[in-house]
């Protein structure tokens, strides 16, 4: 191959990879010429090539361009990409469970997040826009860890307004919740550690344990009032548990909340042990009754409860702040976010600083909530209608989860794989869970504004559900 | 304790933890009463007595405010804080380096950030203006990894114009190079396995090492042509390594770079051994001579080589937005962050792709690696004329780190003690090490406009290294 002819193949596979899409213009010949360390007429060629075969395009006193091209052939039909075979690893198939809640294409009841629509807060971006102009040379270092000075103070007031005593010194702001739990986990336990979690149980606390080389015993827990206390009782007998990792309220997958009494009991067994827990509250402000429940973290004497949160749900899905109250470790934290992911986005940090302070987070909360309860509320009677009667629903009195169960021979992974085929994505019971459990359980997200193409999906997983049934 | 005494003490307490500070708003007496579940005269009560005991202050019409307390007695010297004993473990030691590093009574020599004043950039202001207005719910779930659709354009367009073929598909952007760096750890790595780094090393790749159970396997480096090849050959005949992490470019903190020779030789003696090289390339902008040097990515055949970037040391400290050209192994790093950070900011992941499509990055690289050079020459200068001759000084060609080494029987930890004690920072060669090396190794922050003070701080550090010196 000639030279010329080099450049040129380099040029269209740069094309092909969409590195150069239809309509970009191209560097000048010159410039390709002195990046290359080619002569002006070897690039001349090149480009007179890639002309001549249609991939671009000269505009005179302009230069060349990618010419459009016709659009490539469909791929592959998406669902086979997905089919899975049960010795798929859990982490391809979580991947590819999120992944297909993405798709436009696909209803995304299988999905983890919250609709977008229910955070088109002008506000929050008028806060961005204010923070851009703010933002100096500086504020880089002030915001690294514990974070922006502000916006933990805003995080302490809120506390304080619950009735909680949490010091704005013990607040380090994150990267969500997510890095505040993998944070907690690695400042109070040593690799080969017992961690005590719910079963079933967020599969990103999961995937946390499985990095930190962590020991998870796995505590039933309830769709009504959450986990078992008395299996917890039996487990820390049983198992030299350093930490409990759990959420209090509107618990992830199955919206469980725990009693006061019952948070009571669980804060009073652990301070007995000195097992430390990592409370996350991510869904905690989701409330649907009158008040907010408390945080077991209210209940914290000695500094042992580390408490997550993050606006992630609540506010501002995609700036991925969150925080943790952490009591005695909160230096410990510091120290290992500067030496992981150093600090939390600056930009981000700030303009949740400016929103909180100028107001009306509450009354968006109050919307927030009436809605999500509202939506909860539709979804569960369009179950309702069309489910066989066999099907068992969770009602969460907060958050944006339902969680169904089957009969218990039926396979939700069987059900999982023929909705997708059909276009409807649902969160199968074994991504919430190490071991094998779960199999006729599944999640549904129920925070979409309900119209036809949410009432077709229903009928379609009913329909599913009654051809898994055997004949009677 | 009377229930207006217990109110009255907690609001109290939440002033002395900063809480609320002096001139914020308390909430009002109804509020605080409904939340507090007392009669809104119990709360009167508390109030009146905070207000008689000077805490708070009645305005008119308006509620209660923080009054202004006197300003808290000086705290212990920050020397003491810092006081070190050899038997501090080695993060509290890091961290304590990288805190006085941020205390603007501190020279700071010490610190790994390079001078915030060099990014003063109106247009990244605008951009991340013009995001706020842009910014959609639906820009999160846009935003998930692999990350921002047109960043990765853009960064795969930046590796065109450098003749590397980079297809946008490999590309995933990461919450800063410690984020891809951890990553691709994690990708190709088991906990247990053999890993050769450089030694000295970036003190955030030993803590990831460590994190992940890896075993280090410290090559020996020199600042001027990097990682000895002779130690690494030997080093892969001897362990089972499964990959080395290292940089190719004004390595952090010798400011070693390879030079084209050597870096042919290293990518041909991993793909021999089938060794996944990470290649961290955060400095590779900053070169101080004609052209950017190639990255080893460059000479990749295979997709065995991972390239690790940023915009933190070029652009936009604080944003905490990288990237990582995964070769292979991007669909797995997609995993591994969705199950860890989740995805990276999306408003600083926007701003960015805004400013990038607007031009102007290739303006401010050429003026950054001027003024870097240019300091660079200044600080080497003041050395010269200060330091006692037997002081050896790195001169990187790019970059903004010098590394000195004292005479071998001198301690750099006394040094750094000694001259914290007297408000300057250096970054002792302990830092860079598990071992017990570099004992007599500092690196300088050479990223500094320089003024008097900086003057000052060389002679105090020749005064300190003199009186180190034994006399002769």
């Amino acid at each position: 191959m000639t030279r010329y002819e080099q450049l040129a193949q380099q040029i269209r596979e740069q094309i092909q990879n969409r590195v150069w899409r239809a309509g970009d213009k191209l560097p000048s010949l010159r410039e390709s010429g002195k990046r290359a360390g080619l002569s002006l007429m070897t690039v001349v060629q090149s480009y007179q090539l890639l002309e001549s075969q249609g991939w671009i395009v000269a505009r005179p006193q302009s230069g060349y361009y990618v010419a459009a091209r016709p659009q490539p052939l469909p791929e592959p039909a998406r669902g086979e990409k997905l089919l899975l075979s049960e010795q798929v690893d859990i982490n391809t198939f979580i991947f590819d469970v999120l992944q297909a809640s993405q798709d436009p294409e696909i209803v995304p009841f299988g999905s983890a997040f919250p609709d977008a629509t229910l955070f088109a807060q002008p506000r929050l971006a008028r806060a961005l826009s204010s923070v851009a102009r703010k933002f100096t040379p500086h504020s880089s270092l002030a915001n690294l860890p514990p974070g922006n000075d502000a916006l933990r103070r805003h995080i302490a007031q809120r506390y304080a307004l619950s009735g909680m005593q949490v010091a704005p010194d013990e607040i380090v702001i994150t990267a969500g919740a997510m890095e505040s739990l993998s944070l907690s986990l690695q400042a109070v336990t040593q690799p080969g550690d017992y961690v005590a979690i719910e079963s079933p149980a967020f599969y990103g606390a999961l995937q946390a344990l499985e990095r930190l080389r962590l020991k998870a015993v796995a505590i039933a827990t309830h769709p009504q009032d959450g986990i078992d206390l008395d299996a917890l009782q039996q487990a820390v007998d049983q198992y030299p548990i350093k930490a409990c990792w759990l959420m209090t309220h509107f618990q992830n997958p199955q919206g469980a909340s725990m009693s006061d009494d019952n948070k009571r009991r669980l804060v009073a067994l652990l301070r007995e042990r000195q097992i430390t827990l990592i409370e996350d509250d991510v869904y905690g402000e989701l409330y649907f009754s009158a008040e907010r429940p408390l945080p077991a973290k209210a209940l914290d004497s000695g500094g042992q409860i580390l408490h997550c949160s993050s606006f992630s749900k609540c506010l501002a899905p995609g700036f991925r702040v969150g925080w943790v109250a952490a009591g005695r470790y909160a230096q410990q934290i510091q120290r290992l976010q500067l030496m992981s992911t150093v600090s939390t986005s600056v930009p981000t940090q700030m303009a949740l600083a400016d929103y909180l302070l100028h107001g009306g987070y509450d009354t968006h909360l109050r919307r927030l909530r009436r809605l999500l309860a509202q939506r909860q509320s539709v979804m569960r009677q369009a179950i309702a209608h069309h489910f066989p009667p066999t099907v068992k629903v969770s009602q969460p009195d907060g958050g944006y989860f339902l969680w169904l169960e089957l009969e218990p021979a039926l396979s939700s992974m069987e059900l999982y794989r023929q909705a997708l085929a059909q276009g409807v994505s649902i969160a199968p019971g074994r991504m919430f869970t190490t071991g094998d459990h779960f199999n006729h359980c599944f999640r549904l997200n129920a925070s979409f504004e309900w119209h036809d193409r949410f009432e077709e999906a229903i009928k379609t997983l009913a329909k599913l559900i009654r051809q898994l049934e055997p004949a009677r």
